[in-house]
C-alpha cells in the first residue's frame, strides 16, 4: 500500500475490465479495495497492494468510492442488493455494460439506498485502460463526478455528459454501434479485394484514407438530420438506391456474402418507396425510427 | 473553342456525372465532342464550346480518347457496338459504374474492336469533379491509361491499379462498401442518441473522433487478415459477441431499428460456432467468402 495521501477507491468485479481498472487505481497509488466471486482473480492486484474484501459490502466500506465492473445488470443488483445498508452515503460509479433503462433503474435503487450514482461507460479496451487514448463517459449526479473525478481520471480521459444516468449507456452503445457498422464495412471491403488476392495491408491505407475524407461529410448530414431539411448536394438518394445494387452484384460475383450489405439496401428502398428519392442520405436516419422519440425526459 | 494545344477528348453520356466530366475537360481547354442520347443534355455543355455529335461514332470519331459514362454495362453495349468499327486504333476510357466482370467482359470486346481499354471506378460525386478531393481509380491498359494520363487529370487525382481491367471496379466497389458500413453505423448512432432528443450536430463530433481512433486498428486488422493470425489483442470475439447483444437491447428499447445491426451479431455468433470465440474480430473477413478466391487471375 503506498501512502501517497490519495483517496481509497473500491473496484468489484474483476473481469479483463474490473482487473485493468483497479491496475490503474494501484499506478496512481490509490489505496484500492477488491472484490470478486472467485476470489483468486484478485491474486495479482493483491500482489501489488490492493486489499481484497471477503464481501461486496467489505469492499464498499472500504473507501467513499466504489466502481463496479460486472458482467451484466442481472450481476450488479445481485452484488450490490445485499450491500445495499453500506451504500448510504457513498458514491457508486456503474461502469457495467448495460442500456440507458438499466442504468436509470439501478440509479434510482441507488437513490433509494442513500447512495449518489453516475454511470460510465467505457470507450476502451481493457489494455487502454489508464493510457492516454482511453477515454471514459459518465453521467448521474454531478456533484459525485466532480466530487470523485480526480480519482476516476486514473482510468482515461473522464467525460460528464448530464445528470440523466442514462446519457453515458446510450452514448456508449452509439459509439460502439457506430463502430461496428465501420468494421463490418471494412470487412466487406476486405473480402472483395481478397478476393482478386490483393493483400489487405495494401488495400487498408487507401479504404483508411477514403474513409476519413467520407467522414468529413458527418457533419452536413448531422446537420440536415437535425433541421430535417434532406435536399440532395450530391448524388440523390434514388441514385443511390440503383448504384447499390452493383455493390451486392459485385459480391455475388466474387464469392463474398452480402449479408452485412443488404439491410441498408432495403433501408434504401423503403427510403425510395416513402417519397425520399430525390434526398439525401441522411433522410435514412428517420427510417430507423420504430417508435417515437422518447418524453421530455431531462437529459441535462 | 479554345485553342490551349490540348489533346481533344470526346464523352459519350451525359447524365450528371457525364457533364460534370466533360465540364472538367472543357474548363481546361480540351477540345471535347458529346454524345447523349437525349440531346438536349448537351446544350449547356454546347454553349461553352463543346461539339455536340448526331452519333456515338462520330463522337468516337473526333478524338482519340473517348470517355463513356452511362447508366449500366447494358447500356455502354447499346450504345457502343453500332459504332465499334470507329474505335479501332482508339482509347476507350469506361467510368461507368459496373462490376469487376463486367469490365473485364467489355475489355475482351474492346479489345476485339482493335482499341485499347481503361477501365475507371469515381471515387466522388459530380460537384467535386474537376476539384483537389477527386480520385478516379483505373485498371486496364498500362500505355493507354500512361498516353491519356494527362487528360484524364482534368478529372481528379487519378490512380492505375494495374493491367487487370477488374481491379478499378473491384477497389471501387470495395471502398463504397466500407463507405456504406461507416454511414450505416453513423445513422443507428444518431438515431439512438436522437432518441433521447440529442441533436445530431452535438454528438457528432465525438463520434466522428470515436470512428477516427477506432480507424487506427484497421492496419492491425489487416495485418491479422493476410496472416490468419487471429490472436486477440483487445477483446476477444466470444466477449463482443456477448456485449453486442446490448447494443441490440440498447436500440429497441430506445425505439431504434435494429436491422442495420442483426447481420454483425448473427456474423460474430456464426464466428464463435466455428470456434473462433478465443480470436479477433479479424476472422469474420474469412467467415464473408461464400466461394473460394478466385484463381491466379493476373492482378498487376
Amino acid at each position: 500500500m503506498t501512502d501517497s495521501g490519495r483517496p481509497p477507491v473500491t473496484v468489484i468485479g474483476l473481469g479483463d475490465m474490473g482487473r485493468a481498472l483497479a491496475g490503474a487505481f494501484l499506478d496512481r497509488g490509490h489505496p484500492t479495495a477488491v472484490w470478486n466471486r472467485t476470489a483468486s482473480r484478485a491474486d495479482a492486484l493483491a500482489a501489488r497492494g490492493a486489499t481484497v474484501a471477503a464481501t461486496p459490502a467489505e469492499a464498499i466500506a472500504a473507501s467513499p468510492l466504489t466502481v463496479v465492473c460486472l458482467l451484466d445488470d442481472g450481476a450488479v443488483r445481485k452484488v450490490l442488493e445485499p450491500a445495499a445498508a453500506t451504500l448510504r452515503g457513498r458514491t457508486l460509479v456503474n461502469l457495467t455494460n448495460g442500456t440507458p433503462g438499466q442504468a436509470r433503474e439501478t440509479a434510482a435503487w441507488a437513490a433509494g439506498q442513500g447512495a449518489e450514482y453516475v454511470d460510465g461507460g467505457i470507450m476502451a479496451v481493457p489494455p487502454m485502460i489508464g493510457g492516454p487514448g482511453a477515454l471514459v463517459l459518465y453521467s448521474g449526479s454531478p456533484a459525485a463526478f466532480t466530487g470523485h473525478e480526480a480519482t476516476l481520471g486514473a482510468l482515461g480521459a473522464a467525460r460528464h455528459l448530464g445528470t440523466d444516468p442514462g446519457l453515458a449507456a446510450l452514448y456508449d452503445v452509439a459509439l460502439l454501434s457506430a463502430m461496428y457498422g465501420m468494421f463490418g464495412g471494412f470487412f466487406q471491403a476486405v473480402a472483395l479485394t481478397r478476393s482478386e488476392k490483393v493483400p489487405a495491408a495494401e488495400f487498408t491505407p487507401m479504404v483508411a484514407a477514403w474513409l476519413g475524407a467520407m467522414m468529413e461529410s458527418l457533419p452536413a448530414l448531422a446537420e440536415a438530420v437535425d433541421s430535417g431539411d434532406h435536399s440532395a448536394t450530391g448524388s440523390n438518394l434514388r441514385m443511390q438506391a440503383a448504384a447499390y445494387v452493383n455493390l451486392l452484384d459485385a459480391a455475388r460475383e466474387q464469392g463474398v456474402g452480402t449479408e452485412l450489405m443488404e439491410p441498408m439496401r432495403a433501408l434504401l428502398d423503403r427510403a425510395v418507396a416513402a417519397g425520399h428519392g430525390d434526398g439525401d442520405l441522411s433522410s435514412l436516419v428517420d427510417l430507423l425510427r420504430t417508435a417515437p422519440a422518447n418524453g421530455p425526459a431531462p437529459r441535462r
